[in-house]
């Protein structure tokens, strides 16, 4: 089990190779929203994502002679930036599978940090079939993007600091896809801010969380949103986390997530990409909730294609 | 002429009213630029411009009894805004002349604050005639966007802050339109970090400024540029500043202005105007210069029309 001690070490251990982001407020969202919203901007993260923290974290964990055949994995975008990014800054090769309909922004991101990409298809047999495949060959170090500890406990580092910086949210909001995000923060919460309850947004057409919450075992992601951060599966390491403390999963629609990402590119001058926008989304959703409330939202990224997000836009 | 302490007790005032806007780095940005680049981000201030400062600062000083009849003034946008926020805020009335040509979103920017529009044809004289006939109405106190040392010497609390966070940088750019942050820049550094130079971005198609700094006199600008923000000319209170301080003025075409504003956009995830992008743009043509350098940069504000901001980045 992932310990407070666990997350406080992760912190210190990443601190050198990851921004401590800023918390960001804007009045005219809160007008909107009707109650005081404190943004954790992980878009304005490494790699433009809250997934620099738990790949760096995981990379760093390696034993050093194990290390150096190198670090893969599959992932449909800001983790495979993440792994490539932290293998180049600790001097390794880093192995990279990714769909073949991955947005090209992504593709180039892993490039850019020296990062060899295996494309497949898009789907998780592919992946995985793939991945084996590249693992047998180099000997390196598989990091899923969420269902491995140490990247789970690296993603608690976004909450633990905004906990540091406001210490009395009534909510504290996370998107969830394969929950390695969400589990950090639901154990920061438990450890640092236990009566900050955790809520979680999730995209209609990918909501295998609400309903793996709902019958208590892990059910099959559809793939029906624009989130494509947000598709996958969660995973055996990360739904008992979740549903075990979990306050509850807000679903949203494609059309509730594009009006979310435009008040905050529009308000708040930050790029965020659709999944992003996802518990944002959900809060405007179910404002009575929230009324009068101090909620923390994680910006959990801001890699999108510009040419596409004004596609979004255009009504 | 503004003091040290002048702009001490500014900052000390406008605090609660401004945001303590956060210092971003991107690893990306500095290989590209061949530079480290410390990018103060006042586009994700209140208002989504440093004008917030400026305007807070000076509608602060005017004394209660005159201040209950309001606030005026003429501008094409971000000080329009700014100065409806400080009425709100004051509990006064704004009274804002713009021109007719200005962008949506900087219309509806004043109106959501509660400031009352003059629209008047897009040129100096009938704004300043229309301003006239407002004032001479209500009585309210002009505070102009850029002439007013009051003004200036709130914009000059964006460096502060900068320098306070980073205090050996070699360079600091700010854009120069009329003049107001240009010179609030020059006066922090002269006061707080007097070994840092400063350096203005101008639009070549409005380089009124770097005309005026050649023949000696205040040359008027033409308005041939996307970057709205940078239209007007020098003031007789900011260029004697800028006259005796500045480093030199590097001018920038409309094209190399999109490529850096795109840059900011897609590497940093923020949403910056082509006003905003012009140091950013200056820099990256004249890499040589700053090759190895610590260069802050005031990024100025982000209040953009997605959908114009959009089209500009489709080649």
């Amino acid at each position: 089990m992932i310990t407070k001690h666990d997350i406080e070490q992760a912190h210190e251990r990443i601190r050198p190779h990851v921004h401590r982001t800023p918390v960001q407020t804007s009045h005219s969202i809160n007008d909107i929203a009707g109650c005081s919203i404190y943004f954790k901007c992980e878009n304005l993260q490494n790699v433009g994502a809250f997934k620099a923290r738990g790949a760096m974290n995981a990379a760093m964990q390696i034993p050093a002679d194990q290390r150096s055949k190198g670090i893969a994995t599959h992932s449909s975008g800001n983790h495979a930036q993440a792994i490539a990014r932290a293998a180049k800054i600790l001097g390794i090769p880093a192995y990279i599978v990714m769909p073949n309909n991955a947005p090209l922004i992504k593709k180039e991101g892993v490039k850019g940090y020296g990062g060899q990409i295996f494309e497949c298809e898009p789907n998780l047999k592919a992946r995985e079939t793939t991945l084996a495949e590249v693992i047998a060959k180099t000997g390196a170090t598989e990091i899923h993007p969420f269902n491995n500890y140490h990247v789970m406990t690296g993603q608690a580092t976004a909450a633990k600091e905004l906990f540091e910086e406001v210490n009395d949210l009534d909510y504290i909001m996370a998107p969830v896809g394969g929950g390695g995000l969400l589990s950090g923060t639901l154990l920061a919460a438990k450890y640092f801010n236990p009566k900050t309850k955790v809520i979680a947004g999730e995209p209609a057409g990918a909501d295998d969380a609400f309903r793996s919450l709902q019958s208590g075992k892990i059910e099959l992601s559809q793939s029906n949103t624009i989130a494509d951060g947000l598709l996958t599966t969660l995973g055996d390491k990360t739904f008992p986390i979740i549903k075990e403390n979990v306050d509850r999963v807000i679903t949203v629609t494609d059309a509730e997530i594009v009006e979310a990402m435009r008040l905050i590119w529009e308000r708040m001058k930050m790029i965020i990409e659709p999944s992003c926008a996802v518990p944002f989304a959900g809060l405007l959703k179910e404002k009575p909730a929230f009324a009068g409330k101090k909620v923390g939202i994680i910006l959990s990224g801001g890699n999108v294609d510009l040419e596409k997000a004004l596609k979004l836009f255009i009504k």
